[in-house]
C-alpha cells in the first residue's frame, strides 16, 4: 500500500521523465509551453487520487501511471486555457503560459495537451480502456461546460446557490470523481464500487472548490499561489458572493452592488471593501459549514465502499490535507 | 455503392441532426458557437473520404457515420482555433467564430469540439475502435505540430522546400490520410490496405494543400470563401513564396524582400506587387507541376489497393473535384 507522499513522488518523477521526452520533440514552440505548464507543479491531486483509488484494488500501480499523468496533463491544459480567458498573469507563483510565451502558443500548446492526454491513456491496454476513454471524454466536456457557466455567471447578479453548485460540480468536482473512478476501472473493479468512488469524488470536489473560493479571498497569497482577491475583482459569483447577496440588506447591499457595478476603482480598495462586507455578515462561517457538509458526505460514501478500512487510510489522509489548507 | 453527392447529402443531414441535438444543450454560450462552426458548411471532404473508404469494404455506412462526423467536428475545431491565431475575420464567406461571438467563447467552444469528436467516435463499437482512437489522437497531435510550424515559418525567410512539405503534411495531409485509414479500420480491412489508403491520403493532401496555397493568391474570392491574398499579407511561407525566394534575382529579389519587411503598406498594393513577381517568374507553372506530381502519386497508390477498380470510382471522382477548383 502506497502513502500519499510516495505517490506524489512517483507522479512527479514520471512527469519529469515525460517532460524530458517532450524536450526532444519539435516544434519547440509547441512543446516548450507544454513542459513549462506540466513541470510547474502543484499538488498533483488528480493523478494521486487516481493511483490511490487503483491501489485500493491492486498493488501494481505502474499500470495506472500513464492514465494518472494523462489526467494531470488534461488538468494543466484547462488551467492554461482558463488563464487566457481570465487574463490571469500568475499561476502557482509563476507567470502564466500566455504571459511567459504568447497567447497563440498558449492556445495551441493547450490543444496539443488535450490530445497528449488521450495518447497517454492509450498506453494502458486494460480491458476497461474504452470505458476509461468514455469517462474521460464525458468529463472533459463537462469541465468545458463548467468553465462556460463560470464565465456566464460573471455577468449575472441573480445566480442561485443551486446554479453555483452545479457549476462547480462541472468545473471542479467531476474531474476529481473521474480520477477516482478511472483508477477503479483500470484495476477492473466492479461498476458499483467504481460509481461509489465517483460520488465520493463529487462531494470531495464540491468541498474542495468551496474552500478554493474561500482561499481566493481570505488565503495567504504565498501558499495559495495566485493573487488574493482575483475572484472579487472579476465579480465571480462565488459561494461567498452569492450568500452575501442573499444576506445583505440596507447600506451593505447598496455598497456591495455599487462595488460590483463600478468600472473605475483602485483594486485593493474593492477587495478590502468586499471582504469587509463578507466579514460583517459572517460569511466565512456559512461557507465553512457548507465545506464541512460536503466533506462529511464524502466520508459517508467512502465508508460504504466495501473495502477493508485500513486500505482507505491514504485516501482519507489526502482528503484531510486537501481541506486543511491554511488561511 | 454510394456516390460522392449521396455521401455529402448523408453527412450534411447527420450534421444538421446533431446540430439540433446540440441546440438543446446548456450552456448556450458554449454550444451556439459549436453549432455555428459545424453548420456553416464546406465540402465535408474529410467525412466523405472516410465514408468512401469504408464503402470500399462495406455497404453499411451508418456504422461509420459517427466517426465521419467526428473528423469533421475536429477539422472545424482546428479552423476555429487557427482563425483566432491568424486573427482571420472571414471563413467560408461568414464571420469567423471569434468575430461572430468572442475570443473566449471561440477558445472554449473549440476545446469542447475536440472532446465532442472523441464522444462521437466512441459511439461506434467496432472491434478496431481503440485503433481508430489511437490513429485519431496521433493525427490530432500532428495537426497541432503542423500549425505551429506554419506560425514559426511566418517569422523566417529561410524555410526550405522540404521543411514546407513536412509542415503541410502535418497541417493538412495527415487528417485526410487519417480519414481514409479510419474508414478502412472501421470496416475491419487489413492493416496493409489501410496503410495504403493512408499513403494515398498523404499524397492527395499534399496536392490539395499546394492547390490551396495557389488559390489563396490566385483564386476567386467568392468560390474560395476567404480573402484572396491573406497568405501574402501574413508573409506565410507558401510554396509560391519559397520557390519565388529561390528563383528571384536582382531587383525582383530586392523588391520581394522589401515587401516582406515593410510594416506600413496598403494591403492591396502588397498583394498585387507580390503576385506580379510570382507571375514574372512563372511560379504558377512550377506549383502546378508539383500539384500534378502528388496527384499522380496518389493515383498510383490507389491503383495498388487490391479492390475492384469500379469500387474506387467515387473516390477518384472526389479527388478530381478536389483538385479542379477554378482559379
Amino acid at each position: 500500500m502506497y502513502s500519499v507522499e510516495e505517490l506524489q513522488g512517483i507522479v512527479n518523477a514520471e512527469i519529469k521523465n515525460r517532460s524530458e521526452g517532450l524536450k526532444k520533440l519539435n516544434p519547440a514552440n509547441l512543446y516548450r509551453p507544454v513542459e513549462y505548464s506540466i513541470e510547474i507543479g502543484g499538488k498533483r491531486l488528480r493523478p494521486v487520487l487516481l493511483l490511490l483509488s487503483y491501489n485500493l484494488f491492486s498493488e501494481d500501480i505502474k499500470n495506472a501511471l500513464p492514465s494518472a499523468i494523462a489526467i494531470e496533463v488534461f488538468h494543466n491544459f484547462t488551467l492554461l486555457h482558463d488563464d487566457i480567458m481570465d487574463n490571469a498573469e500568475v499561476r502557482r507563483n509563476q507567470p502564466t503560459v500566455h504571459k511567459k510565451f504568447d497567447e497563440n502558443s498558449a492556445i495551441l500548446s493547450g490543444d496539443a495537451m488535450a490530445f497528449l492526454a488521450y495518447k497517454f491513456i492509450l498506453e494502458n491496454k486494460s480491458e476497461r480502456l474504452v470505458d476509461v476513454i468514455e469517462l474521460f471524454s464525458k468529463t472533459a466536456i463537462e469541465v468545458c461546460e463548467g468553465q462556460q457557466f463560470d464565465m456566464d455567471f460573471e455577468k449575472r447578479l441573480d445566480v442561485s446557490e443551486s446554479e453555483y453548485l452545479e457549476m462547480i460540480r462541472l468545473k471542479t468536482a467531476v474531474l476529481l470523481a473521474c480520477s477516482l473512478k478511472a483508477g477503479a476501472l483500470l484495476a477492473n473493479a466492479g461498476t458499483e464500487i467504481a460509481n461509489k468512488l465517483y460520488n465520493f469524488g463529487i462531494n470531495l470536489g464540491l468541498a474542495f472548490q468551496l474552500q478554493d473560493d474561500l482561499l481566493d479571498s481570505f488565503g495567504d497569497q504565498k501558499k495559495f499561489g495566485k493573487r488574493i482577491g482575483g475572484d472579487i475583482l472579476a465579480n465571480k459569483k462565488t459561494y461567498l458572493l452569492i450568500k452575501t447577496l442573499e444576506a445583505a440588506t440596507g447600506t451593505d447591499k447598496t455598497n456591495l452592488l455599487n462595488w460590483i457595478k463600478k468600472e473605475n476603482f483602485i483594486e485593493e480598495e474593492k477587495i478590502s471593501a468586499i471582504k469587509n462586507i463578507y466579514n460583517q455578515l459572517n460569511i466565512i462561517n456559512i461557507i465553512q459549514q457548507k465545506i464541512d457538509f460536503y466533506f462529511h458526505e464524502s466520508c459517508k460514501i467512502l465508508q460504504e465502499v466495501s473495502i477493508e478500512e485500513n486500505k482507505k487510510q491514504p485516501l482519507l489522509i489526502l482528503c484531510n490535507q486537501m481541506l486543511k489548507r491554511n488561511y
